[in-house]
Parts: structure tokens; sequence; C-alpha cells
């Protein structure tokens, strides 16, 4: 992989002005390693509001402009998931290092294009798995790898809120990607089998609820709950380990809750005749440091790019969170069947 | 049916004083139109602690001797779900009315076999599905079948807590029935499909985290999840109608909140090209009164038996609730796939 | 004082049969030092209905019957405010032990009377204080006397419910009680000073919403709000150290939290020309053992009497709670005036 | 009071530029009816901030400059509490209207100063009183304005957090106005008497916990906490009248909670012979649009600028918020002794 040499910061386009790229644009001003040079959406109106509030920064209507700019080192590209390998592609063989937000691409033979595009080019392609980078998340992992919580038997996780419906993808697509992302960092697995249940409750067709179990090698299961129609929000995630329980929510000014509580099993031996114990202990918040997890996720974006790092939300881990939800679509078209999650090429040699 | 005939108040046995056998003693005790007139279990000092309490009451270690004693009418049996059927068959073939702890019976076999005796018999069987008569369920029965809800979009449950291992069933058997009986009794309707997920965390082969999902001829689909090992207890069921949303917590001081919000649908012919839009009103929570299920149920028991009604908590929602437990077996059985419900005999005529 | 001689369990007599005084025999025959021996009471069918109970109970409506019972050797008083001191001051006169519920008596002339008279008959005296022995209330004050929380700078309390008025007394001799013998038990000394707002808001002249301002010698400061008048139920307890804070809501599954925060004083030469810094850590909730608050008194009082020993609800500590009580009342007569609460005479010898 | 002719916008200069300054100039650049022109500061850092920001915005670090401006027709001011009546003062003798930031003045005779200034001239004079522009303390104001909570009985609220302390104020001055603005809005009426308890836990002699009781001449008591030292977050105000509670909390995703519960008087004749009766009944969180109440209120003084109208939060109120510290004060002087508010001189006439 091709570093940058020396400390120069690295200069910067964003594709893709709506929600998302302006909170791109402006974490981008503040982290130290990037210089944002360029922005580029076809909406004149979007251009101009950017370039007025940052007029250091460029703006274009022509993607093909940026791409054949020298002064850009690299792509932020927040578009709709359709366009994500035609501009990701495009940029890698431009030569610009790519930075695409979650899911990586609409499907895996898409994602591993663009994986394959990267690695010939030595080049940096990074999906935009925000939570990885959120302080929560991250405690929790430290907890599951240092064996705090002891062997991870189960999962469950909820999220849903009276939102705003995507008219072009389902909820598995839109939300998933969340659920989906932190499951595959936390466990270090990819599971290998999901089934799910969905149902189109407002537009036939287009999934706005689902039900999602997953099972993983290692043993542990998981459930996932994704929804666009609920009475209030919820984020809510349950981690039981044979050690200890966490509670975490990030809409909570508590957001994650550890319970040192367990059962405890009776020795072999008179196994069947006393009934189990349980322990309850204290219950722990630990305190989280504020931090704008975006910030951290392009700061590792700009360390990648110069140190030839792979970054935590690495394109690896993009295309097993699009399999994932390729597996969740397969089972819905076969009414609920119980799916393998398809394995990486590579993994079977 | 035979009804009985004056208003003699029914005169009542309990067999088994387990852990639930005195709550329904209490509650016999209570209810104006039962007398109970003797309690049976195989331990003495269950016996002699009950009679202590209740002077007029009689013990006896033999079940015969309940079942031929001619001042008796009435059985009510609170043994572990094996002894069901052998112990409802018998008292049945006695001519006596029978009361069930949930399940009706361990398998539908058995449960059908009882229903048909009692029917041959003209006697009353009940199972004890006590969630029927708690007030927050009866309130949103009303507001379903009031059309208050609109159309019921789907339904999401938790039922868990760090609680007691039953060494003998799995958390299906043990907690399923609750809110299977409550779905059955909503919706009115029982599932046609049912698949599962679960874990013997603790101990393997004994299911204590199950993730069940269920899909309604309606088109309701719902989801259930169970277990006995979770940091706190959660009972938080969520119903997602058309026209508005209710969450219900049994263990909350306001445990039915309802929720005047929704999707809007747009102009179908504009379909696709608007953005849904969504209402958000006011949140109330509905006045219970206080109120006794258990109480309540046995009250029901016996106006069934004077009055020849049938019970809320009916043989036949008995039998569709262990259809439901089978159906997740089954499911379980053939690692997760989605099962038929078995569909009653009767209703294929 | 006067010890009983070998372990005989104590014999008990309970005068008074009202709310709280079936809760007083139930404890007392689960105490193992404890022999509830009779009971009191005006009425024959609360009599009758506790000797049902408890065959071995004996049962009568004379008072002086049982003072001249030479097998009674402490009696229990759970009667209205008013008969405290008469009917404690006539157990003492016989040479019984005295526990009495709380408030000790109506006035601090009858407490301080009662207390004389304890001592020189050498009988134990003990106010029925029970919050002193619940495990929140223990552990905050151990956390207290062990310094972690630092120098104690303020408690604010909320006791409020939309409950029972009582008709003869006000909400300050109702509520007031618990959270002045919580007080005193935590910081070890009286306040100096009291001022308070009423009203009767339902009963003109019977003050059903109260907050009163409390000065301790120390430096600490507290308020406390009481009413029978509020839309839900609310035991909320803050308390605010130089090292640690606490929230106590008796009412939680959550009944202690710690918080790790404070303010940190900047250096003092520096003081006024930078700002304050604060620190924010975890936040624990402490596992608590589920233990009666009840059973835990009747038998400190039974552990009083056979050994001589002071128990932690002692009769000096009842003094001090009615004479606080006092100190509020007299604020409200002279229109919420700051008062002095009244010293004890021996403590100025 | 002179009305501006015609609709032309309102031309603001806005004096201040700390953490509140910003927020203003914000939004008066989203309210139609005015026109931000000139920003005052000494700083010129915070002055070029705000004009990078906003081209159209003239900088100056002179205040006489602004007042001396024909383009300038009314100023706001967020200043220091001692810079608001020379600032004011000022700028009324200049001809300009006023809006300075609560609390008006740091005395009521800088605040009387003020009315008769902006009287004589017939200029606006109007305090930043925010709160009472926010959706839930307004529909709090229409439900005791429409009667549906009967009397009100009193009220008890509690500001506290762990926050910055302001090195040159007490927490009276700093939270105070707050509940002193709200409670003279719903009420319509100011205190008769205040007495108070503070201490400076952390620099003696800055209060950073207050008790404080005030007394309304309709017979309403309130209870107002305020602190700087807190474990946590609370923004808790109870309000209990005859027919209705409510509780406002400003920091839930429900503000307003309306309780259809109270005590129900018996028969006066019967009156003391039974007990009260205790109604309790639907709760319901209305829902409240979201609107930003620094819009609203900035709105409020460019109408009342243009119209000539009396905005909501008037000079008067404004006045007797300052009286109210002023008398919390005056008790904190006197060991918390009960003190009457002062009355205004025109009352008296």
């Amino acid at each position: 992989m091709t570093a940058m040499e020396g400390n120069r910061p690295v200069r910067v386009a964003v594709a893709g002005l709506g929600y998302w790229g302006p909170n791109l644009v402006r974490n981008l001003h503040e982290v130290p390693t990037a210089e944002p040079v360029v922005v580029c959406d076809l909406r004149q109106d979007a251009l101009d509001a950017i370039t007025r509030r940052y007029p250091a920064v460029r703006g274009t209507t022509s993607y093909d402009e940026v791409l054949a700019d020298d002064g850009v080192d690299a792509v932020v590209i927040a578009t709709p998931v359709s366009k994500h390998h035609p501009m990701a592609a495009a940029a890698l063989r431009a030569g610009k290092h790519v930075f695409v937000e979650k899911p990586l691409a609409a499907s895996s033979e898409e994602a591993a294009d663009l994986i394959e595009l990267a690695g010939d080019a030595g080049l940096i392609l990074m999906p935009g798995h925000t939570f990885l980078y959120s302080p929560p998340v991250m405690r929790i992992k430290e907890m599951i790898d240092s064996g705090e919580l002891g062997e991870i038997y189960f999962v469950s996780t909820s999220r849903v809120n009276l939102g705003l419906h995507q008219s072009d993808v389902s909820v598995a697509w839109d939300l998933g990607p969340h659920d989906f992302s932190i499951l595959r960092y936390w466990l270090g697995e990819t599971p290998s089998h999901a089934s799910a249940l969905s149902r189109g409750c407002i537009m036939p067709g287009t999934p706005d609820v689902a039900f999602i179990n997953l099972e993983f090698p290692s043993g542990t299961v998981a459930h996932v709950e994704l929804s666009w129609l609920a009475p209030s929000k919820l984020r809510r995630t349950t981690i039981v380990g044979s050690r200890k329980m966490v509670v975490y929510d990030d809409t909570s000014s508590e957001p994650v809750r550890v319970f040192d509580s367990g059962a405890v099993l009776p020795n072999p031996e008179t196994f069947g005749e006393y009934k189990l114990t349980y322990r309850t202990g204290d219950i722990v918040s630990p305190h989280m440091e504020a931090a704008e997890p975006l910030f951290r996720e392009l700061e590792d974006y700009c360390a990648a790019i110069q140190g030839g790092s792979v970054p935590r939300s690495s394109s690896e881990l993009g295309l097993e969170v699009v399999r994932m939800i390729e597996a969740v679509d397969s089972s819905l078209d076969a009414n609920g069947a119980r799916m393998e999650v398809a394995i990486a090429e590579r993994d079977l040699v």
C-alpha cells in the first residue's frame, strides 16, 4: 500500500451534499490531518451553501473534474447506495483513496470488486461505519476482548423509531448496517446463518419492520429488530455473557450499563438435582468521554492514507456487512427460511 | 353442557401445592361463587401449612380420594406439565369440572384428548391463562376490537429476566404460554407459521433464550423474545397499528401507554414521488383499575360451571397455545426452519 | 440496664392491631429471639383475625391485664400518637420493656419523661424508626462514616404521594419522622435551626404539604419536602458530598446510586481568576441484599433486651426527632420564621 | 409608545458576543421582522467569528458608535448583569429600543430606572425571559388560565445540575430568573413573602445551592430548589391544583404530563368522621410542537417595536423577578428570616 510521504494533510474532495455530506465537510475542517479542497454535487444551491460557509473550499458539478484534479488525494462519497460502486470504482481507477458511506456497495459482488481495485492500486478503501468509532461501542469491544464479559451467549438489539421511510431501500439496507457492523466488530466473526421476518406495513414491497435472527460460528446467537414504525425511539442492545451482562442504549445519558450478574452452574455431578443459583451484583455506568465519532472516523481514514494502516472500519468488514444484508434478503425472498451467509472466496482457498 | 342448578357455590378441590397452588387456594376463598373444600398434595407438610391457615379445608395425599368425593364439583390442577393430562383426564372421567394450570397439556394430542373428554361429558375444561384477566391485557383487547388501533401491523414483545431455570422444560414451554395466549386473545387468530432461534446457554439442551417469529393469516407479524438470562426484568410489548400504537409494560405503574402517532400514506397517484409524513400526537396512560387477575379467572371458572358459558381462557385457546409451542419446537428441531402451525382437524372439515 | 438472663426468647405483647400492628405480629413470629404471647386491642374482631392465624397467641381487650401478666417481658405499642405516652409509661412502671411506633411521643416533654422512666427502671425504650434498618439507609451511613462521600454539603429529600390524609396529625408529624430519623442517623447530629412553609390544601388547618429547611451545626444544610398531595409517588433523596454524590430512591430497583462526580476547587492563589472544573466519573448502583427492615428492627429490640445494648433506633434519637417536628411546628406558628431546635437539658450541663 | 411605521424590518444591533450572543444573532437572522445590522464586542476575534459567518453584519468594538448609528433601531444586550443598566440606559437615551438578557438589572432600583427611561421615551424595554416562549410553559399557562387545573395549591420546582459556577453572582441570580419568571407568568401574581436557605459549598460566600420558599397573595405556596452541585440534571416542576396536577420536565421527551388525579373533599357535615377519598385517572402527555423559544421571543420583541404592543416578557415582569431575587438575598442576609417582597410604588398609589 502506498503511504503518503511527509506529514502533509490529505487533500479531500466530498461528493454528495445531501443530508450527511455537510457533516462530513464540517468534520473534515476539524481533522488536522485533512484539508477539504473541493465539494461536488449536481445541485448548484447545495454547492453554494457550503462554499459560502467555507470560502476556501471550491465547488463543482463535475465529478470527472474532481477525479482529474491532481490536487485531490482522496474522495469521500456520500451519495445514494446505487452510486457507490460506479463512483468509488472511477475514483480508485483515477488513483484516489476512497471513503464511501455505508453500506459499502449495493451487492457483495460490487463490494468485492472495489476491494480488488483498491488492492491492485495500493489505495485505501474505507466504508463509513461510524458507530465503530463511538465511545460506548469501543468500550464494549474492550470488555469483550479482555474477557470481562466471559463467553458471549447472545446479543439482542432493537433499533426502532417513527422515522423517515427511504423510498429506495428496505429497513434492512437502511438501518441494518449499523447493527451488523457493530456485531461484526464486537464479535470478530461473521454469522454463518441468518433468517428474517419482515413486513411492508405502509408501502407493500418495502419492508419497514424486520426481525432478524443470526447464528455465529462460535455459538453466539443474536436478534436484531429494525423498524421505521415504532411509538418511541429505542436503541437498546443487550449483551449477555457468562460473566457479566451489558445494556447499551445510545440515547441514554448512561449509554453503557454493566451488570455483574449471572447464573452459577452447579457442580456437574449433581447437575439436574439441584437448582441453578443466580448471582446479582453491582451495576456500573462507566463514564464515557465525549467524542464525535465522525471526527474519529475521518481521522482514521487520513491516518490510513498517510501511514498505510488498515482502518478500523475496513473494506473487509464493509463487505461482510453487505453479505449479512444479502443473507437477510435471501431469507425474506424464501419466506423466512434460514440461509447461509455467503463465505468469501479467499476464505475457501 | 351441564350447568349446575341453583346458586350453590362450586365446591373445589386444589391438587398441587407448590409455588402457585397456595395462591389458588387463597383466591378461591375470596371468590363468592367458590367453596374450597379439599387440598391434595403428596407432601404432608404442604397440606398442613394450608389446613392450619384454612381450618375449613381438608387435606389429603390421595388424588383418588378427591375424585371419588361426591362433595367435590370441580378440581384445580397446579402440578408439573407432565401430570396435566393424566390428572385432568381422570378428573373428567370422574365427572369433575377441570381447571388446569397453563399450558393445558404437554402436547396437542393430549390437549385435544382432554377437550374431547370434557365435551363428551358436558364438563368445563379451562386452562389457567391468567394474563387474559389482567386489566391491561383486557383494555388493549377492547382497543383492538373497537378499531381504535386500526389494522394491527405487528407486535413485538420481550419477556426476560434473570430468573429460575426450569429443569424439566425449555423457556418456550415455561414463558411462551403467557405471550402466546395474549396474542391469540388479542388478535383472535392462530399464527399460520412460526420460526425460532434458541440457545441453551447454561444447560446445553435446555433452551434458556428464544427468539420467535410468528406470521398470522391476517398479515400481522409478531416477534417474541423469551429469556431466563437477562440483566434486568423486562416485560415490554409494542403493538403497532395503522391508527395508534400501544406500549404495554406489566412492571410499570403505567402499564398501558397509547401513542396517537403513525405514518400518513401519501396520495397513491403521487406515491413514490413524495416522502411519507408522520403524525405525532398525544400520549395517554389510561387509568387501570386494580384487580387481581387470578381472582377474576377463578370467578370465570365458577361462572362457566354454574351457567354453562365458555370461559375467556377456553380449552380451545389452550390447545392453540400448545400448538404454537409445538411449532416453535419443530422449528428448533429443524435448525430454525419456518414451520406451519398445525391446523385443528375440525377446522379442515 | 437489666439484661435478661440466658437465651430465653423475649415474650412480647403487641398492643394496637390497626394497619401496622399485624405486620409487627407477623415479624415477631419470625424473629428467633422473640416469642409473641399476647395481642391487645379494643376491637374483638381485630383480635380474632390474629388469633385465628396464630393460635398460640392469646387475645385480650384489657391492656391492664397485659401489664399485670408476669409472662410478658416486653410490649410493642402501635396505637395513635396521643396514646404513646400513657401506654408506654404504664408499661415501664409495670416493669416491661417498651417498643413504641414512631414518633416516640406527642411532645418532647412526653418523650423525655419516658426516657427518664426507662432509665430509672433499667428498661429498654425504643421508638420504631424502621428506616434505620433498611439496607439502603445503612449502606449510605457506611459511606458517610467512612469518608467516601467527603464532607456532606447538603441533603435534599422529597417524600410525596397522593396518599391518605391523617385526620389527627399534620403531614410533618405523619411523614416527617421518616426523614428526620434518617438525617439524624446519617449525620450524627441534630439540626440547630429549622424553618418551614406549609399549607392545608384540602383541610384548612391540617398541613398536607410542607417545605422544611434545616441547618446543622457542622454546616450541612437540608431540605425536606413532604406531601400527601402529589401526582406520583416520589421518594428521592440526594446527598451531595465534597467527594461523591448519592441518590437514594426507595421505590427503585436500584435504590442507591453513587456518582463519582464533583467540583474541583482551583488553586487558592489563582482563585477567582480561573473557572472551576468539574469531574464526572462512573455511576455505581451497589447490590443491596433483600432484608425486611421490620424484622431487623425487632431483632435489635430483642438483642437490646437480652444484652443490655442500645438499639440503633434509640430513645435519644426518638426524642431528637420529636424536637425537630416541634421546631417545624413552631416555625409554622410563627409564619415560617427560623427557629432554634430545642437543646436537650443534659447537653447544656 | 412610538410604533414604527410600515412593515420595515427592525434593524438590530447585538452587544455582547459571549455564550449567548451568537445564539441571538443566529435567531435574529431567522426572524423575518428583524434585520441584524451590527454586532459589538470588545474582543476583535469574537467579532470576526460572527462577521465571517454573516458577511452582511458589521462588527465594531465601540458601543458609542452603535448608539450613534441612525441605521440602528434597537439593541439586544447580552453582557454580564452589572453592565445591563448602564448599557440599556445609554441606549434608551439614544432613542433605541432595548432587549436585555435576564435578569433585567442588578437591582430593582436599576430596573425601575430603566422602565422609567423607556416609558418617558416611548421605547420598548424587554428582558429576555426566554422560558415564557417555550411550548410547555405556554401550554401550562393555558391550562391554569382556563381553570383546567382548578385552584393552584402549590408548585414545587427543582433546577439542579453539575454545572458551571458563575464567579460573579450567586445561584439565585443565575438560575432564579428562570423559575421566578415562569411562576410570575403562570400565577399572574408576585409573591408577598420569601425565605431562603443557601450554602456556598465550593466557594464560601457564593451560594451554589438554595432552597427558596415563596408565598403568594392568593394562597398558593411554592418551593424553588436551585443548585450548581447535583449528581444529575434535574428540571422538574410539579404543579398541584385542586382539579388536576401537572409535572413539567424540560429535559424529557414528554415535557408536560397531566394527571387527572386529586383528593375528593367529603361532605362538609360529615367532615372529620369519614376519610378523604382519592381520585386517580388518566395521565396525558400532550403533544408539543417543536419551536425555538428564542426565535419566538425575538419575534415578540420586533412585534412590540413595530406595533407598540407589550411583550409577554414585559419590563414590569422583569422588575418583579428582580424584586423576588432581592427578597431572597434579604432573607439570606437575615439568616433565612421570612421577608416581604418589595411592593412597586405605583401599586401603592
